[in-house]
Parts: C-alpha cells; sequence; structure tokens
C-alpha cells in the first residue's frame, strides 16, 4: 500500500480514496483569471471530492515577459499580476472543514525559453522594497529567459538545475476578504514553499461554501527563500486530485507527503511565521498523534525541519515539519 | 486667516473651501455595516466635494459588549468586528486622486456606559497573538465599561482621562483588495493614530471610482501603541468634510493638523512601519516643498516627531512628521 | 519644593539629596576615551553619592571629522567611535542597586562650526546596513558642520532649530560584558533618547561594584528615531549629578523628569523595544504606585507616552512614559 | 583525493593540510571556564596552525542540572551559563585573517543519563522572553534527562533520534567588545547549527593576535530552529584541527563540508539574519567562484539553501549555502 492510501486525504476525505471525475479547467475554460483571491468571483467549475482537475497555469507575469528585453518595470501593471485559475467550487466542502489538494503531476507548457527569472524594481530580499521602504536606488532590473524541460531547467551554459516543480500559489477563499495573489496568509495564497510539489498534499482550511478553489503560480524549480524574489516562473499543466475533510478546522495550511508531515505559517517578521508553523506542528502533535504538548515541544526542539518558503513577499512563508517515522505509536 | 483655509485640502481640492450640502449617515441610513473595505460593496451615500457628512458609528464591538460580563470571546464572531460605515462615494474622485477628509467634530452617543475596553484573549501588545503564536496562556478577559462625555473619560475612580477623540479606521477602498476592519494598510484601514481626531485632515490615495469611503472605529481617547489591543472604543457622531484633490497619487495616506504634517506607515515589524512615514516624509519634503532631498532626510534626523498609533493590529501603524513652521520657504 | 525634592532620587538616593563635592573629568584626566563598556576597564575616578562630576565630552567622531571634506569612511577607524568618558566608580553601589544620573546642564565646547551630522554609507533608517544587508549602493556620504550655542543649532539659511540637548550614550556596566558604545542594551549604551537632557534623572541598574558609569555621545538636538544614523554630534560640558538607590533590583533603565515616569526598552525588531518598555512600566505601576496590574495595563492603552529614541543602532530603543499626574494615589 | 584535501583549510591554510601536534584540552587545564568570549581573559593554551586539539566540553548547563528535579532558575546563576573551552591562541593568526577550524569528531562524556533538555522560564520560540517581553505566565520549567551514545539519542520509549552531533557555540574573540556566550554574532559566539558537526569546517573571522579560538556547547542533536530553547545538551570530547588562512577579511563565519559551501548571519528579526547570510553568499560567489553579481544573486533564487539554527537565542542565526556542484567552473 503507498503512502497515498494511508495518508490523511485518502483516510479521512470523503472520497476515500474514490478518483472519479476528470475535469480540464484550460485557458479558455478559465477566461478571465484573477489577481485576488476571495468570495466576491465567479466559480469557472464546480467538481466532487475525489475528482482530479488539469489545470492550465499561467505564468506569474502572464506571459507579457516574452523576452529579456521585456522589463517587468514596463509591461506589468500592478496590481495584475500572479493570475489564478479558479475558483473551483468543491461539493461538501464549507467552513469548518478541510480542502485536501494532492498534487499529481506538473508539466510544462508552451514553446521554450517558458522559463522567466526577475530581478524586479523594489522586490527582492537584498533590496529596498515597499514595505522595507529605503531611499536607496533600486538593483538593475533584469530578465532572464530559461528553457526547461522535465529534466532540467538549463540556467547558463555553466549550470543546469534540477526539474523541481511546485505551486507558489493555493488556497481557499477567505470568508470576507479577497487577498491580493502576492500574499500568502491563513488562507494559503503566495506560500512559494518548495514542498508544494507533485507528491504532496496541501490542507487547506475551508471558509466559505465550496472551498473556491484558486491555484497558479507555477514554479519550475526554487531555492529556499526565493531570495531574488522570482523562481523560474513557468507556465504549466498541472493535475490535482481534491478531497474534502470535514470536521477539520485549522487555522493554518497544513502538508503531507511521503516522509513529512508540515505546517505552514505566513508572517512578518520572519520569526512570527516561523512560530506560527512550529505552534501548530506542536498542537499537532498533541491533537492526533498521542504527544503530550511539552514532550511534542521539547522533542521539534530536537528533530524540527524548517523550511523557508520565501521572505520576499508581503508576508514570509515558512514551513515546520517532522519526519512520519516519529509519528508511529 | 485660519490654518485650515490654508491648507491642502482647501486650497488644493476640488471644493475651493466651499462648503456644501450636509449629509446624514445615521445607523438606519447605513443599514448594514462592513467589516472588510473593498469595492464589492454598495454605496450608501454620493456627495460631492465639500459635502459634509454626519456620520454615526457604532463601536468596535457593534455594541455587543452591553456589560462588564459579555466577554469579547463570547459574545463577539470573528471576523465581523469595528463595524465600518460607508462606503460613500464622491464625485470627481478617481485612481491617482487624493481624498482629503476633515474631522470636523467627534461627539458621543448613546448612554453611558458607553466606553468600553477589554483585554481579549490572543490579542494585545503583552500577549501572544494569532500572529506572534505562542504556547503561553492567554492574559485574562477582561472588560471595562467606562463613562465618558466631552469632558472627560472617567477611567476609575482614580483616574479622569481627558476627552481626547479620534477615528481609529479611515480609508477608501483598495483596488481589487478587499482587507479586514482589524487591518491598516497603504489603503488606510485600522490605523488607530490619536492625531486622526477633530481638527485634522487625512489625506487618502483614492483606487476606485468615486474613492469609496470607510469611516468608524470612534476612540474617546487612546495612548500611544494602543498597548492592550483597545482603546476606549465608543459609539459616536462624527461630522466630517470631504474633497477630492486630483492628480496626487499618493502610495500611503498623509495627515495635516494645524501645527504639522505627518505620514502614515503601516508594516511589520513596526521598524517598517517607520522606514514607510519617514520615506514618505523625506519625499514629501522633496517634491512639494523646495528641500533637497538629503538636506531633509538629515534634518528629519534632528526635528522629526514619530507617533506611535498601534502595535497591536495585524500591521503596526506610525507616523512621522514635521512641524509647519519649517516648511516656511 | 521642586520636582527634584520629589523625585526618587532625591527621596530614595543614599545622598538623602545633599550635594557634595564637584569634580571635574576634563579630557586631561580623562586621558584614553572607551569604546566599549565593562567591566575590563581602568576607572578614572571615584566619587560618592551626591557628588556632581562636570564632565568633557567629546562628540561622537572623536574630532575627527573636522570638515564637510572629512567623511566619516575616511577619517573614522571602526570599532573606535563614540568616545565614552568613565569608568567613574561610585561609593556604594553594587549589583541589585540603582545608579541614578541627573543631568544638570549641558554647554557646548569648542569653537563652532563644533556641530556635525552625517550620512555614514551602510547606516541609518533608509539605507541598507551591516545587519539589514542588502545588495543596493550606499546613499551617499555627506558631513554638514554646524554652528551652535545655547540659543539654536543653525542647521541652514532656512531652518534654525532649538537646542535640545542631551546625553546619547549613558551606562554602567555589564557585570561580565563589555559592549561597543554604538549599541543599547539592558546596561543602558547608545540610547539616543531625546529625553536624556537637563532635567532629566535616569535610573540605571549596578552589575559591578562601584556602578562603572560611562558617558558620552551628546547631541544638541536629535529627531524621534535619529532617522539618518546621527543628530547633531558635539561636544560638550556635560553637569550630573549622581546617586545610589539601594536594594532597587532593575532589569532595565529608567528616567524621571518633571512631569513624567518612563521605562527605556533597546531590542530589534522594534516591536520588542516596545515591548520591553510597555512591560516595565506596567509592573512598575504595580510595585510602587498602587495599580492594580491589568489596570495599568488597560489604562496605559489609554494614556501611554511612547518616545522612539532610535532606530538606527543594533538594537533600536524605546521608552514607555506616563504623565504623573496619574501617579497621584 | 577527500573533499578535505581540496577544502579551503587544506588548499589556502598556513599548514598545507599537515596535521602536526596534537593537544589535549582537559577540564583540568582548561581551569575557569568562560562566559564571555572577548580578548580580556587570559589564553589557556597555544598553537600551531594544522594542530589538533581534543577538547573536554561541559554542557550548556556546566553539570548543574543533574536530575530531572533540578530546575535550572534554580540550580544557575546567571549570566554564568553555556562555558566555553579556551582561549587557545593560533601562532600566525592576526586581525584580517580566518581561523579555520575543522571538527573532526565528537564523543559524548561521563556517565548516562548526560544528555539534558530544558524548558527554561521566559525562553524560548514559543513563550515570551526577556526581549520579547509579555505579560503572560512563563510555560512550564521541564527537564528531560537523555541517555545517548554514538548510536542514538534515546528520547523517550517512543522515540530513538540519530546522533548528529554538532558544536554549537564557536568563536574568535571580538576586538574590543566581550560577548556573552548565549549570543551569537559576526564573531560566531552561539550559532546552535546542525551543520558545525564532524565533517564541517567552520571559517571564522579573526580580529585579535592569535584569534583567540573559545569552543563549547556540544549538541547530541538539534532540530531546525531549536525551537524549546535547548537541544540535547552534553558533556563532549571534541577534536578539532586548526588553521589560519591569511588575508581573508570575512565579516561574518562561513562553513563548508564535503557538499556544501555556507555563510552564516546572526540577527533578529530572523529576515535580517537570512538576509546577511544570502548576501555574505552572493559575495563570495562573485568574489571567488567566477560568478557576476546578479547571476548568482538570481541563480541562489533558484538553488540556494537555508538552514535555520536557532530563533531562540538573543540573536538568531542562519545559514544560507548551495550545493559545491554548481561551483565548478
Amino acid at each position: 500500500m503507498s503512502w497515498l492510501d494511508q495518508s490523511i486525504m485518502r483516510t479521512r476525505g470523503l472520497a476515500q480514496g474514490r478518483s472519479a471525475e476528470t475535469h480540464a479547467l484550460t485557458e479558455a475554460k478559465q477566461g478571465k483569471f484573477h489577481y485576488t483571491i476571495g468570495p466576491y468571483s465567479d466559480p469557472v467549475l464546480q467538481v466532487r471530492p475525489g475528482d482530479r482537475v488539469v489545470v492550465d497555469t499561467r505564468d506569474a507575469f502572464e506571459g507579457a515577459v516574452k523576452t529579456e528585453q521585456d522589463l517587468p518595470s514596463r509591461v506589468l501593471r500592478m496590481p495584475f499580476v500572479n493570475p489564478q485559475n479558479g475558483p473551483i467550487l468543491v461539493e461538501g466542502a464549507d467552513k469548518g472543514d478541510v480542502l485536501a489538494v494532492y498534487i499529481e503531476s506538473m508539466a510544462p507548457r508552451g514553446p521554450n525559453p517558458r522559463g522567466t527569472c526577475a530581478m524586479i524594481p523594489q522586490f527582492g530580499a537584498l533590496s529596498g522594497t515597499s514595505l522595507t521602504a529605503l531611499l536607496a536606488d533600486s538593483l538593475p532590473e533584469i530578465v532572464r529567459k530559461i528553457d526547461l524541460d522535465e529534466d532540467g531547467v538549463y540556467w547558463s551554459r555553466r549550470v543546469t538545475l534540477p526539474y523541481r516543480p511546485h505551486i507558489g500559489t493555493l488556497s481557499c477563499s477567505p470568508e470576507i476578504d479577497s487577498i491580493n495573489t502576492l500574499t500568502p496568509d491563513a488562507h494559503g495564497g503566495n506560500m512559494d514553499l518548495p514542498d508544494m510539489g507533485p507528491g504532496s498534499i496541501t490542507y487547506l482550511p475551508v471558509r466559505t461554501p465550496g472551498a473556491r478553489l484558486f491555484i497558479g503560480d507555477a514554479h519550475a524549480c526554487q531555492g529556499d527563500g526565493e531570495v531574488c524574489g522570482t523562481a523560474v516562473e513557468y507556465p504549466s499543466t498541472t493535475t490535482i486530485q481534491v478531497d474534502v475533510i470535514k470536521g477539520w478546522n485549522l487555522e493554518w495550511p497544513r502538508l503531507e507527503n511521503e516522509n513529512r508531515i508540515m505546517c505552514i505559517g505566513s508572517a512578518r517578521p520572519l520569526e512570527d511565521a516561523t512560530r506560527i508553523a512550529y505552534k501548530e506542528l506542536v498542537l499537532w502533535l498533541e491533537a492526533e498523534y498521542g504527544y503530550e504538548r511539552w514532550d511534542a515541544y521539547m522533542m521539534l526542539s530536537q528533530c524540527g525541519l524548517v523550511r523557508l518558503g520565501n521572505f520576499v513577499d508581503p508576508k514570509y512563508t515558512v514551513g515546520a515539519g517532522i519526519e512520519k517515522k516519529y509519528l508511529v505509536p
């Protein structure tokens, strides 16, 4: 039996692991993409627990950066960036439930050079920004167009990076807010977490009827922290399977893969994101894995695993995890 | 000639200081209050530049905390707190303009004890919170009901505080986001800045047609930082006058009173809020007051004035100001 | 009876307000100045509680910036900046006591232009720094030499600023650490707090026998936050009176003047400095002024006063205060 | 040829890889341990580049926590914790050089239960602390005594953790400061970085003649961030080899192991520690590995590796690294 069959999604989800219909969410079907994640937009699709959706995502620049001469400051118009597919309604999901999103696969779409990385003025961890507001000049604005396929990301003559795709932005709708697609928060959003790739299940808190799933911002690879502000952004065909776990009332997203479970926090300063992630993990071990609270806290001090998603977005994202082998009773 | 006649609002606004119609935005006229500030709600009023609006605001608990036994954790239902009046459409205001909001007066409404202060679990600067997430127990949950009138805030037998009213939350709508009323940001929002009382003009960036003004959260008094998380919250009759300054493209709110101008930033950590406020002020002195940039920066290092609005909301708010006497050419 | 006669220093100090000997700590007597504050240097003076010391301080550049062409990056050699007078031993002071330092007067020394303000590369709140490390270019390096006397600080043809002197750096020695003179911390240090001028009493925790008082870094004026990184730095003759309060075991410095008491915290991020200051103030009101803890906390949320000392040093400094009129039983 | 023969230490160090004398720094030889790292203490040993030193370290509680009933708040006396061996003088090392410290092995010392983990009041990432000062109660004070050997750390009946030793505190002396052993900074100090174990070389900036090496704080294992505030602290026999790289003028420590190079930053807030680490890494790739600066910055955004050392000490520590395979020309 695979780990997936034993996952929380498969064992506690409404679908009980039964894959049902497969839906295609093509660009045409999507129509208008979204730049804010909330309850005010019209659903493009309605699916059932266990259904698969094949999603054609656009890159974070919505294809506007076609050559290395297409500087973001000229071709982008804020806040219309990081386009999201969705919202997808999932039957049976309601406030107080969890939407499980299993990423089955991510394939590149469109002709090369389909990867884009950019240094954008007043953006990135080693630059003054709109929030860390300084009088220093911006760093140079630079665009890199990059060939990539499922075998590699051809960064330069010198360096080929592995193709390690993940979804940068994944969310259910907040209850009453609508949050721009650059910002991660308790709803998910622009977490830019490299763990969120094929073979992972993300558990998102549901806050509105039908969950209203948004998805976008595929990365062909990304380092910890996404230091310059962008990953290798690319258009993808991302295949997901969704399920609903009733009555699992989460504050923040969580993630599971073959070897780990992880809690995800997004906040500034970065220690607050890390606190959220670890606090959630302590409480999870206590609530569902038979650990006494302080034993969990002290043990994570010895074996906790931290992933820095990004420290460039309006909130920073951290995942705190533990290997599943320590969860066996 | 009063300072008001020489203010930016009066000298650059469309109304040219002519007061026109006075509108009443009563509770009945308002109907449904708002808990999120964005472009998706229906206007309750349309006014013209120079018009006055007499607004009946509800307190931040929307009146649900009637006695000291009404604990917030029982009588409030998140995120439905800090109710806002509006949105008010202002003719002639459009993206790239500024909405000037002059606060003419603030009077208490309703029977005493009409003031409320509370220690709310997982809220406040000296407690763990949802963002500074800790495993420590919450502080005790305590409600104080306080008599107040225009002569004083009768805190205890020992202490009477001065009645120094201000508006805690003031905003135009963001362009596409809808932001809960607990959070301040570039649109204004829950700034909790004591300077924003009668005799002040706040300049808010306009990002949608008609500006869509929201207003609420009156405080009878508040200390710097609002350390326990709440001020003396009360229902008010707040009279404002609005005007539109065309083509003044601001990133963040600004404020003017008889003696000072001020720029307002909201961010975490607190130094980032302060950076935003000071950077905006340096650039303002350069753009409109004839200061060379580095002269302004170095001079503010000698005479800049910082007000801490709050360091308890999801973003913290700081105002950085300078006395008007230094602005004379 | 003056406020001073009723001050904590005068009512609880060993000297009981009796002024005794006056000592002169001239440059010659000082000899070698200090760039680190700790227990490892030799005392230059020993005084008794109630004694006055007339201290000739050097400016923070130790006089090396004589003209506007003397760029700090050329004439300074790190970490040898911000020279301190002392250490001064005070009889009767020991670990667990408090040293009270009343600043009686501060007069300028030496010929004009005796004031210096500088923008120093990789320093200042609106620049990348050694701690907020960025790849952005430094701001320009600029020196301003400024005439000043006790009537004013002649900033430019356009602006004359008031002479509002204060001591930037004031400390007793830590117990075992020796801390560079750029950094404020629980021992005091480089707090850059404008309230620390003539007419103020600073209460410093004593951690070594004799207290080992260090003093320096006079500012002719300074804005809240010292945004560009430097005040109007100048050489001063500063007259202080010291006293010892036995068995007052403080964690952080405190301050008293005619109208206020204040607690001082230094930390990063800035909210942590503010938390320290307010927590100390709550506990002080509880311990010595008859307030119940949560009453103090909630009341400070209505009348607390925050001063931002600096947000440019390796730790940031905040004072949280309350007006004395609220302390009357 | 092993990676060690190709390491920076072996190829650029004075010893040229020649191992010379082996010294024993036993507890007896050490005598008085140190709680502050600076230039004011007497050396216990003088060695030459290439020499090995076998160091008997004490645990961070200096053995005072012998049973689970020995609560730290009772048996420890601040600031006398985290005892360090040293200072060790290394011939030929001077300001502007680097001291390379290769950790050859770490073996447990003394009888079991020789491991100690504790929750200490007002310490740890999910508690209020002396710096994140809150009014909330402390978490419970708990001590865990743990058996451990080179095969495992026997945490509980349920969980055995791998023995993954590393040195928590490693430093050369600052130039004039003396820094308590709880704080990491540019000199090294209490970094609590799990990568600093056997098979790693740490490169420390030298700031005083002879480098003055301090070492202590062995951990039998530690999770990312050391969330509860302590690792599995234990007394060790740690064997190191030291060497001197002349004229390598570093601001912050760096690390090398078989597969990676890493830069280490320590600061608050946590994003500043991460900024330091990544900035240093960008500049390192530019200065020594033939990368153009912006290419390095953008590439690290795709393949940079972040390790959170601790977010519990007075400054937080982050390592930013890259796999050596990307450094091949």
